[in-house]
């Protein structure tokens, strides 16, 4: 008998799972079955507002029989970042919602008192961003602090509207930053998202496969990091952009993510 | 006798005139005697945080003896502005601090019941800035108004620090606009401060003199629009940074205003 070979499955949520509450048909039996094969499974979103838990709660009242560790929330991807690239004596600051917070401080990761203190400051969206947010990250910029963003999006579809996301928060900062200095960013479709999941999943890229409905985050992180790309046409792109799309190519594309067993790979 | 030659001052507020609440020796004196002669002043400060009326007082209180038309604060240059560009059935959105929407409604502006509703939406900043504040900047522009920005300035010093102005939320607005769309600056050093200026002296560009601390806002928009440009040392601008900068050039060079009455222009 043939050794089961183990892959690793990056899975987007809203647009690929679910559409803001409603399932995708097919979506629960589809990641329920790489579970019950024995794959390594991880959610990736770059939503910047919620814990891994509101995830991981949503998903199982879905019926997906997941881990919360396995969610890789914007917030808690941030925490799992900045821990692996901890430095002695680093200590943090962040402005967001309170989630960002949240995942920083359980993920153990040292805060600090005033923004100028810190060595490191994460920059997340949500409608509570204020000037003091913006302005507490301009002042922990000028203190030395390097700075990070929970993700690059300008905005994000909310209820039929599109408001801002932590991406235009992001241009803000840059514009008040030195000429050549840039915010690293920690979300898809960055390095730093890549390397963090491709950890967590403790597998070689070319044995991962990134499920997603976005071509400029989902499937690019996957070309630009060696992983193999699955694109689905369940959310945001539609088959008529991939005519026009020329630099970005999926490796698989699918109707949704219920067609995921019709595929050898899995 | 010759002829009275009356010229135009436009005179910058901020390191010009004084040092936050600290006078320039010899700025009073200086100034009274500009509008002894007869010549045409206005005061111009791309501060987008408070009325012309603020300053007016000010002024007053300092010995100053000018009056509020001649204030052309980021506020009320503007409502000026818009005014002055108004076409028929243009609705007004605007988000800042109060005193914006105040000078605009002043100066007779059509306000508009929602961003969705308005042609024309200008983004000033200040301490109040929120999340909803941008918001609807975004929905004014996703709903087809044209947006406008009192100032260009990414930041202020205010009490030796330096805090996000109204340029950090155009470049996250900027984000968020479609490719190649570009807000419109009203304040220094834009032409369309340049014309405002102008129009309300009414005197043409080359009898026309800008006193300001500022390279980048001052003397620029003087060098661009034909006015002629003295540039005091008592602000912003060093000795030594006339020696690194090669675009912008004054006409003139001043330690302060004080000085103003050993050139001849006066």
């Amino acid at each position: 008998m043939a050794a089961f070979d183990q892959k690793g499955f990056i899975i987007d949520l809203d647009g690929t799972v679910y559409l803001q509450d409603k399932l995708i048909p097919g979506a629960v039996e589809a990641i329920n079955q790489l579970y019950e094969k024995g794959h390594k499974i991880c959610f990736l979103t770059n939503n910047p507002t919620k814990q891994n838990s509101a995830y991981y709660h949503k998903l199982k009242d879905m019926g997906i029989k997941t881990v919360k560790e396995d969610i890789l929330s914007g917030t808690y991807l941030s925490a799992l970042f900045l821990k692996r690239n901890m430095q002695e004596g680093d200590l943090f600051w962040s402005e967001g919602e309170d989630a960002l917070t949240f995942e920083l401080k359980a993920a153990g990761l040292p805060m600090a008192s005033s923004p100028e203190m810190a060595s490191k400051a994460v920059l997340g969206g949500g409608p509570s961003f204020s000037f003091d947010y913006l302005n507490n990250m301009v002042q922990a910029y000028l203190s030395g602090a390097e700075i990070y963003a929970v993700n690059p999006d300008p905005s994000c579809p909310v209820e039929n509207q599109l408001i801002p996301d932590t991406g235009a928060w992001v241009a803000a900062m840059h514009s008040l930053m030195a000429e050549g200095e840039k915010i690293e960013i920690i979300g898809k479709p960055s390095k730093n998202a890549a390397e963090t999941v491709i950890q967590y999943l403790n597998l070689p890229p070319e044995k991962c496969f990134v499920i997603g409905d976005r071509m400029e985050t989902d499937i690019l992180m996957a070309q630009d990091f060696g992983m193999n790309s699955i694109l689905v046409l369940s959310g945001v792109t539609k088959k008529e952009d991939l005519l026009t799309e020329k630099k970005i190519k999926p490796d698989y594309v699918l109707t949704d993510i219920s067609e995921l067993s019709n595929l050898k790979i899995v």
